[in-house]
């Protein structure tokens, strides 16, 4: 039993990423989300959103990518997209807690894992661009429903989530693209974001 | 973008499965989990246990399954597995539930979503065999790991839970049938869980 003693034991392991938080809050407002149920949430963006994936794009591959994307946030933490300081040392910190949390599992099984990891952030596969496309607009959705509670107490301007959101603002399909520009001037528009 | 606002429409509906609480705390024994982690979490199951699932089945199925799994709880509330009254009523307020919800969607879409809960309510696929014996592995793990605080509170016993999980403890392949009645043995031992 020893090879699925191990795979409990990182499935047990894995459960932490329910503890550890982000800086978005739910759609009512009441806490902020974890990063489990966010990875929930965004399958849900790759089930329902397939229509505006790059053509040809495997939806099966990119719910693969979504699941897994921030199991390193066990050990490197969530690190704020706007966090200047912050994400210099990212990568880094990520490589290691992926080197530590992908080391429970035997050795083929634990590359795989990783490797869906590391196409994600990567972005360069279809299905990459489509996880991460949703992975910038999800929580623009929840800071726009929470009239951008948290982006102005981030002091975070338009400018900095167009930057910091071009794989959506710019690598998604179009239509997908049109949506996130109009909500972002929308939330300009009610006061939610400043220009 | 009728059809598109529709379906984010939807996607922040289901941001409330987050609201909706189970009767297993997380490992780490801080808060009891809520059903967009659990739903989570067993897709990890899912994608690291696939080698224990019966053959020919079709992961990324049984992946969209458990993603969708317990959508109707937003409205018809989380069942408790051992709660008789709650048990009789469930089939209709779930099936109401799923009336509601997937008529947000365009037809065709609610009807491909909803016959995702149904197959995995039916269980007579593979793959809903699979994710239904998945349903019930993770939470006998996380009551283990609270030492069967939760089972003890409800006063569950051995009993309840083989009864309970007869997908797991029948149904499933040999091999995590056998890890599931070792696990709830043990539990018996160690005093977690009442003979």
């Amino acid at each position: 039993m020893d090879r699925l003693q191990k795979q409990i034991d990182f499935l047990l392991e894995v459960d932490k990423l329910k503890t550890i938080l982000r800086r978005s809050s739910i759609t009512d407002g009441s806490r902020r989300e974890n990063d489990a149920e966010h990875s929930w949430h965004l399958c849900m963006f790759a089930l329902v959103l397939v229509e505006y994936a790059p053509e040809n794009t495997d939806i099966s591959h990119t719910i693969k990518m979504l699941l897994v994307h921030d199991l390193v946030e066990i050990y490197a933490g969530d690190t704020y997209l706007y966090d200047e300081e912050g994400n210099k040392t990212k990568a880094a910190r990520e490589k290691a807690a992926a080197d530590k949390l992908y080391a429970m599992l035997d050795k083929e099984q634990g590359r795989e894992l990783k490797e869906l990891w590391l196409e994600f952030e990567n972005c360069d596969t279809n299905e990459a661009v489509f996880a991460n496309s949703l992975d910038r607009l999800q929580p623009i959705l929840l800071n726009y429903m929470n009239k951008g509670a948290l982006w102005k107490e981030n002091n975070v301007h338009k400018n900095d989530v167009m930057k910091h959101s071009y794989r959506l603002t710019e690598k998604a399909t179009p239509k997908l693209r049109q949506f996130a520009c109009a909500l972002l001037d929308m939330a300009v528009e009610k006061g939610y974001l400043e220009e």
